[in-house]
Order: structure tokens, then C-alpha cells, then sequence
């Protein structure tokens, strides 16, 4: 079985980090690669790294450009996949690694992200409860934001099991390619290497309402949730820490995790005494994942690492390709990373 | 006015930066340097940029070669300053920039650190309710730890107007220079940069006492301290995101911090908008400080940026050492970070 | 003695590094701040570290807004000075920190930079023979190029006593920030961190024709110049690696180099056996230098750092005005590097 | 076909990249892992990148350990990998990442490393002439060293074909896991971040008798080699700037350099007018290259970029594998790097 893939975002870092998966991917042939100002550029200018693919000269993000494949990936800014995606046809799998369609709550999108909303589709991150079952045989898939996808892994097994109250904190250090290659000051070489800031402080960042959303939908309940992303200098990677007020003993809450992620291919729970760091994920498939209970501030308290690019994007993307295909989970992902 | 100041512990991190800064001190002599086992060897063997002290030779840490200074500086492992500053006189102004004599209360010392409590001194942290006053004139003077500096004064002004419950969750990122010059692998360059760790999670840090301690005597009740350290790839600066329930506005929450903070020559807090950068206190001694609400989380958010070396340690230790000696308090600091 | 001083172009990384420098120097008094399309807005949002003139508002850069201050530093793209300062009146001290008065050939500067040469003013490298009796009275300077600063200073001794043929090699690795605040994708940070590139190679820098200008007048013959700047993962700083032939024996080369910089109050000749870190120079006007001779493949190998945006930029700057105005030539000049 | 396959040295960096590799590699089991005072804990605590290993337990470095493999790879401190390879039978493939057998000249051995010459071992960098024939079958394989593997192939079509004269300078720009993990103050991130210097400047570097042996091959004269490393903050990558005397154009030279690299599947010789980084090769066996000439300076300039773990050991290690095996020599191996 080998399956035709588009890209649309080609010259875009998720677009890259997609590629790079993609090349690697036994039952994968890349198609097309589109883009917006970079259309008519080879590939290999934004990308010297894919030098397999690096003559590739970059069209158009057009519907014309993308038919004619059994796989199309959607890396594009928000707002723009509903109507490519109505384009495609029904028969084609589209995985949409950008935010249009991970909302439930139409008031939720408009609230965040204005203007009408296109409804939800399945939704990419089968380490949730049912998640798996949905995306096996989907045709559009909507994958999770980088922060819901490390802070729902860190806190589900709690709040599946109900040992926390359902008012959590996450903190989640980030590198700067989550902010894609936006020509920015802040985001310049210079402004970010020896510095930390945290950034849509107060509940202003566009992944709380995912995050709560995820999070309510494991509880049972709804969920308050206190994100505060914070960009450190490293180019890829998140770590989050994640606490929220529990009665639980450590070894209540560790029995809960390991149960929880029994079997799963990509999370991996450290052994006690081990704590994560995004090193270890970096290109990588894999959250690295440790928990522990602070008893004098009654709190459970969950670290998690990703790869923000890999995991918390792209890899992800290929992980739902896998399940929405039906090829065995893991095929083509890397568990190992690129350390040091 | 001129005094004669000696340096134990001088061919570390923190004596280090504080040499850097006594060396533009106007009224400070430099004396005396020692260190353990550097003893014998030129400071700029391991401060290639204190040139103007390149050849001085580093003396054994004894009592003797400390003597006869007006101010000695004690920049050691936690429990080494009792013995030493018990032999140097009541006269000498002694200024520990170690643990030794932090904490209040001495059951808290021999849990977290173990062994006799030598009791405290005055807390070298003047923003605090009444802790100037107790340093003016001071003759032995405990600076706070780096994140008791950034998380106290993160949150001081909203405990203090009880604005906040008293449960509070802070994730500091930090840079490595705090872990201090040790050979240990996870601090090797090529395991620190690109990647982000958490460490002593659960309330395992020893700052969390120190912590707990300052806030609630702000607070005036006692507080429940959530603590987690993050390690980020730059050799310096904290940025601590420090959370608390709250049903206050944010423009109750700023009244207050305005007010707190009036007058004060090295807490900034920056116009509505702005949130703070470590790069933006490189080498200053100032702290660069945002507050907001989020309503939805009903939580209040405060982050604070820090040099840790500088306002955090030996930053803070000179503007202890100007209000002990009767100095104007901003004497010889800088206010103005080296960046980009 | 006072005197005023306007800063052009403040809100760039050169212009913000000289007004810290400026704000610690006990002769001068900002004055009028001005920029290009940033007017208008307040300098904190440009330059966060620059906590004492947060609040100013920038200026359009005009010669209205620069007139009535002692002293016009030019902090703008090439092509900009020489008609500014033909409007300044020719008792205001000018100082060029851009290129337009640098390059004493007519020919180099059409073939380099294009347009009209504007002519040479005196240039303000004082360690270069007979450079500091030209500063000193003059109201226009041309402050010299990052890296014609760093490898003119390795190499003269050498090329000053005809101790290497005059055929010179230069790799200097850089900080991000020597490009400014360029929006372009090649210096964000999630591009830059964790990578080495060259570029401007086989001749290509505009910095080349000045090296060799400052080489050749220091060895009275045409020198030739193989340079290669390289981008490294740091904000600040430069390391060149300078190479020539030679016969000498590394007494002879060390002799030579230790009598040239004697007195120099900026040129830090390490001891032998220690070798240069750009991380001890940072913020500091200084340039640490070594040097050696590699017997088997007879060449002189020099290596100097310095801190791009002090020695080689804004430090320098101010060390011409003190020269220019009679003052002592260090005056607010740190020596003392932020390090670690 | 598939072979067993021991690691020595497996808690190393090299180790460690070595067993990343081996996990992808399709006709590879991974045998024996063993150590030296790493020996008894489990590889995760070393390597938590390498999750499917991560509870394999260290055996002690013995000629027992890691008898019974059909390959052993030596990742050792040089001068103890002849005695192992001794004791391991002469069907055995053995593959050293280590100096041991690299240098035919014993003179030269004993120079730069000391003690006795153990005799020279198939030369493992493919590219070069002759090299991929003396691979094929081979029972003992000599991985070059890192500096060596990125310097030879950045100036081999150049002196291969008489383009240039045997006077040659390097200055390569390296990431700090070429040293290994080793505790040594210069390494720790503190002093790495933010900084660069160079070190084994004049030719003591003992990859410098390596590269001089490489080159002198290939010109088929000996070549003077002046290499000077520079260590810059980045885990990993080497960026190599090579130059040397010519009189030759660059559509000469570039001719060269795409005819001698023809075919090559790890060589990428860049379009004109793009220059190699080495994040683009991160964690691949890629070699990025780039040529010009300096027609003012008379001099061709070369510049190649590898990961100095991949391509540079582990990478070369496992090509060599595959050559000697009679395996395609590409198989297992990424040309992919993980960028940004």
C-alpha cells in the first residue's frame, strides 16, 4: 500500500517537520507541495535540510494543486482549511494541522478566533479516550494545538480518575518554533538567545479554550484552566508543568498514569526519580512524561515533555494518518530522539 | 568614605558577579579574595573577565586572611558561614550570601537542610514590609535565595493588600549559572541548550521553605507554596509565572502593585501590556514585573524577571551591603541590562 | 564638564547598547532621541533594559530634532550620515558609527557600497598607530566596522614589525546581533540557535576593503585579505581566528604584541597558555587577544574577542568621543565583562 | 540478514548517537552494551532519548561482554581499543570510533598521542579515493576523526585535482559534544552559552597530523595544514571554513568539486549562490558543501557543515558498517536533518 500526499504550508516549519516525516514513511509517496509567497521557489531555499526533495519548485496553495492525491495535509493559518477542505472531496483524507476545526463550541471559535466556525472534526490525539476509535477510517482529522497536546497528556490520567479538583495550572516553556517563521523582533535570534518571557498572559493564548475543552471532556466536568506559555531559547521543544489540588498519595496518582498510558506507543512515564526534558523528544514521536504529589502544598504536580514540531504537530499529523488508514500506529514515527 | 571588603568564595559564580560589581563600586576597596580548592591560583584563571583583578592570587578560606576587612562577603556552600563569621568580630559588617541563616525557624532549617540551626539574621530583601529598616545598620545581613527574590516579589503586594488566597503556584524558569560552576552532566552545555527540564518537582527545592516564609509574612497568614524550578538554555536570568486565586479586578490588582512598588529604585513594573524578558535585566539589578487577572481562571497572574546572579544574589547583597553601611541604597548598581 | 548628547537611530541594537553606555557616563547628558519609522513611539518598547528612558518618545531623525547637543552620535544605515552632518554646523562632535566615512579610497567605497564616496573622517580605532593623535580635538569620527576592529587589532603587532608576510587569513565567528534588528528568516532564533553558517564568503563582507585599509596602513604595504565572518548561536560577540605566514618564533611574536598594547587600557594580552571567550568581554569595552605561531605549518595564529556591539560598536564610539572632547580616554567605559 | 551488534562505550555521546542509529537500522539487533564507570545502570539514565533501551543495563567494557556479536563497535578513549580488538577474534568486525588506528605514521602516533603505534586500520571515510574499496569486506575500520571527516571532504576536489596549493588553513567552528561528556568547567552551559573560543590553537589539535595525512593523500604531496577548532554554543554541528592558495575561477573549481562528489549519497554540494548550515545536517550523514573563490585574496574558499555525531562519528561508523557488510551503503542512514 502506498498512499499519494500533498502538502499545503510547505515552506512553513510544520510543513518542513511534516516532510522530513513524511520522506521517512514506508507507505508514503510525496505529491505536491504548496505554498503562499513562496510559491515558485524550490523547496530546498526554505527547507536545506529535506535535500531529497530540495529541486522541488513549490505551487500554489490551490484545490487544483492538491486534488488527485489520497492524502492532503493542511498547514496553513487558521481560517483557511474549511473551504480547501470542501474542495478536496469526500474520499480524501484531509488532516488539518491547523485550528479550525479542533473546537467544539462555536462560541468558543468565535470568542478566540472570530468569524464563523466550521465545525469540528475528529479530533488527532488518540492517547484521549476515544479518541482512537474516532480516527480509525476518518477522512478529516483535526490536529490537536502544541500546548493542549502536552498539557491534556500530562493531566488526563488525573482527571480520568478523578484524584484532582478540576482547577488546574499549566505552565508550558517553549521553543520559538512554535510561532512558526514569523518575521518578528521577538522572535529574532537575537532578542531570544539568554532570555525567557512569557507571552498571552492571563488567559489570552488561543490554546486555553482547547485545552479546557480536553480536559473537561476527560473529567466528566467542566474544568478551570490557567495557561501561561512561556518562550525560552531553544528552537523546538515544550515542557509543561501542570499541577492542580489533590488528596491523592503519589503512589494513588502513579498507579493512575501508568494504567492510563499502559500500552500507548508514544507516551513514555519515566521511572520514579527520572523527570523529563525535551531533549530527550527532540525529532521524536514520544512525550516523556513524570509525576509526583507535593503533600505540604496538596498538590498533584505533572511534567511533560515534547517535541512541539514533532509530537506536538507534525508527528501527530502522521499518527492520525496512520489510524485514519489503517496501518499499524507507530509506522514511519521515531520513538528516539536527537540528543544531546 | 572608603571600606576595605573581602571575598570568600570568590572564584564561584556569585563571587564572581560581585566582584564585577564591587569593582565599580565608588566607596568599596577590594581585599582579601579566597576560595576552597582554587586557593593558590589567579582569579583570572577562572574570571577571564575581571581583568582588572586578572593576577590576584586566590588565598586559602580562613578567618585570618578574612580579617581586617570592614565587610566580608561569605559566597559558600550552606554550612560554612556560622563558624567563619562567629570568629571575625561583631564589628565587620558580614554579609552571607549562602543559606546559612535564611530561614526563621529552625525546625524548617533541619528539615530541609539538615543539621544545627545557626539562626537568622536580617533578610537582605529591603522591597519587603519592614526589611529595610532591619538592614540599615545591620552588622550581618542573609541574602535571600534567587527564586525567594523573584516569587516574593512577585506576589508580595497582592498578599500583602489580601488580594490573593493563600495558594500559590510559581514556576520559575531559570538559567543555569544558579546551579553554581558544579561538574555535574546535566549541566554540560551540550545537555543544557536545546532543552528544558524541571527539577526538584513537588516541593522538593529547598527555596520552597524560604519561600513560604516570606510570603506569609507578607500574607500574615501562613501560605501554601506550590514551588517548581525549570532549567532553560541560558547561562542567566529567572522568569518566574506566579499564580494565586483571586476575585480582584485587574485594576484593583495593579492599584496595588503601583502603590507597593512606589519609589522603589529597582522594581519596574512595566506599562500595561509589556511583560518582562530575562535578557532585559542582564547584569542589573532590577526587577522587571507584570501582574493581570484572568477572569476566567479567576485567578491573578504576576511574572517577574530577575537576574539571578545580580538582583537575585549578588546584586542584592551590595544594595544590603550600601543600606547596612548607610550608603545611598543604589550606590554603584546598575539599573540598565546588557541587551540584546 | 557636561555635555549633550543626541543618539540617532536609537531604536537599533547600536543605538540602544551606546545609551546604556551613555546613561553611566558621568560627562554626559541624553538628549534628543530620534529613529525612522519607530518615531514616535517610547523607547522602553524598543529597548526594555533601558529602564531610566522608558518613557521617552523618539524623534524623526532630522537635523532640526539633532541640532542645539555638543554631540550627534549617527547610528543609521550606510548612505545616511554625510548629509545629516553636513546640517550639524562644524563645531558638533559627529560620530558615525555606520559606514559612510570610514573607506579613504573613492573606489573601494563605488565598488563596496555604490553612490558617492563622502570622504574620510578621522578613524576611530585608537589602538592603530597614529589613530589616537587624529581623534583627539576632532569633531568627526567614523567609528569603525565590528569585525575591521577585532581583526585589525589581532594582527597588527604582527604586520607593524614585518614579523608575517602580508597575506592574512580571518574566520570570525559572530553574534546574531552584528546584523541589527533585520526582520529576515535567516536570523529568527529558531534558525540561528543551534547552527553555525558562513556568509559574505570568497570576499563578499563589506567589511573586507576596510581590513585591508587598516592592514596595509599598518604595515606600509598592500596586505591581502582572505575574510569569512560566521554566524554562531549567540546574541553578542566576536571570535576572529587570524593567520599569516611567518618565521618568527612565538617569543618574538609575544614581544611584539605585549610592546605594541602596552598601556593600552582596552587590549587585554591574556598569559600565556590562556586563550580568548567572547563571554568575557560582554558589555565591556574590552578586547581580550592571545597569540601563537604553529612551527609546522609556519604561521602566526592570532585569536581576539570582543563584544560586537561595545568594542566593536557603541564602546568604541564612546571612546572617541572621550578623546575628541580631552576627556581621560576610559571615562564610563566598562572593562569588566558580564560573565558567566 | 541481520547481525548482532555490541556498543562499548554506550553511555558516551558517540555511544549514544551510535545506538539511535542502530534502532533504525533494518538488518541490526542490538547486542551487548557496555561501559566503563557507567557500568551496572541502565542505559535511560544516561541516554533518556533512547526510550526502547532504556532499561538495559550497562555490562562492564570486556573482551568477554561483547564476544559472541558478529560486529563490535569501540567507542573508547584512544589507546584502548587494540588490546579489545585483540581478544575478539579476527571475524569479528570491529569498527573503532576511537584514534587508535587512524594514523598510518608511527612517528606521527607517537607525537601526538604517545606511547606505542598500534598499527593502522582501513581508513572509514569513504569519499575519499581509493577508501570505499579498501571498505568493502573489511574486518577492522578506523572512523576518523570529526574535524578530519568535515576538513577532508571540504578540500579534497580541490587538491585531488591540482586546483590549489598544499598550504592550507581550516578554522571549524564546533559544538560542544565533540568533546564528549566530559566535567570540565569550560563545558558547562554556563560558560558555553552566549560565548565562543578557540582551543588547540598553533596545531596542538591531534586532528591536525589526521588532516595533514588526509590531504597529503589526495594532492599526492604534503600539504601544510593550519587548523584552528572553535567551540560555539550549540550541541551539536561542526562548520568547517577551509581556504588555500589559487589560481583557478570558480566554474573551474566548482567543476571539480561536483565531478569528484558525483554520485556521492552523503555529500550535497549546494546550488551557487547557497551556503551550508549545520542545523540543516542535524542528527543526518549529510555533508553540506559549498565552494568559491576569493579572486582579490587569490584563494578558494570551502565551506562544509556535518553533524560532528552523525556524519562526523556515529553516522561514518554505521556507513562504514554497511560498506563492510556488503549491505547498500546508505541503509538505516537519515540524509534528513531535524531542522529548525
Amino acid at each position: 500500500m502506498t498512499v499519494t500526499v500533498a502538502v499545503s504550508g510547505a515552506s512553513g516549519y510544520a510543513g518542513g517537520e511534516l516532510l522530513r516525516l513524511l520522506l521517512a514513511h514506508p507507505e508514503v509517496e510525496v505529491g505536491a507541495l504548496t505554498a503562499a509567497s513562496s510559491a515558485g521557489t524550490p523547496l530546498g531555499q526554505h527547507h536545506p535540510q529535506l535535500v531529497p526533495l530540495a529541486d522541488r519548485v513549490l505551487a500554489d496553495t490551490t484545490p487544483e494543486a492538491l486534488a488527485g492525491h489520497d492524502v492532503v495535509f493542511l498547514a496553513l493559518p487558521h481560517g483557511h482549511s474549511a473551504e480547501l477542505a470542501g474542495r478536496l472531496g469526500p474520499d480524501v483524507l484531509v488532516i488539518d494541522l491547523g485550528a479550525d476545526h479542533r473546537l467544539t463550541s462555536a462560541a468558543d471559535w468565535q470568542r478566540w478566533y472570530g468569524g464563523d466556525h466550521a465545525g469540528s472534526w475528529p479530533y488527532g490525539l488518540p492517547e484521549l479516550p476515544g479518541a482512537r476509535e474516532r480516527l480509525r477510517g476518518a477522512t478529516r482529522v483535526a490536529v490537536p494545538g502544541c500546548f493542549p497536546t502536552v498539557g491534556s497528556l500530562a493531566l488526563a490520567p488525573a482527571l480520568a480518575a478523578g484524584l484532582v479538583e478540576p482547577d488546574v495550572t499549566i505552565v508550558a516553556v517553549t521553543g520559538t518554533s512554535g510561532a512558526g517563521r514569523s518575521l518578528k523582533p521577538h522572535l529574532l535570534g537575537s532578542e531570544v538567545m539568554g532570555s525567557a518571557s512569557a507571552y498571552g498572559v492571563g488567559g489570552a493564548h488561543r490554546h486555553t479554550p482547547e485545552l479546557a475543552q480536553n480536559l473537561g471532556a476527560v473529567a466528566s466536568t467542566p474544568v478551570s484552566v490557567s495557561f501561561t506559555p512561556v518562550l525560552a531559547p531553544m528552537p523546538r521543544g515544550i515542557l509543561a508543568t501542570a499541577t492542580a489540588p489533590t488528596d491523592s498519595t503519589v503512589d494513588t496518582v502513579r498507579a493512575a498514569y501508568e494504567k492510563f498510558y499502559a500500552g500507548e506507543p508514544f507516551v513514555h512515564l519515566l521511572p520514579e526519580g527520572g523527570w523529563p526534558t525535551t531533549a530527550a523528544t527532540l525529532g521524536a514521536n514520544t512525550v516523556q512524561l513524570q509525576v509526583t504529589v507535593d503533600a505540604d502544598a496538596r498538590r498533584l504536580v505533572a511534567v511533560a515533555a515534547i517535541d512541539n514540531l514533532t509530537k506536538g504537530t507534525a508527528g501527530g499529523a502522521v499518527q492520525c494518518l496512520n489510524l485514519a488508514l489503517g496501518l499499524p500506529e507507530a509506522t514511519g514515527l521515531p520513538t528516539v530522539g536527537v540528543a544531546p
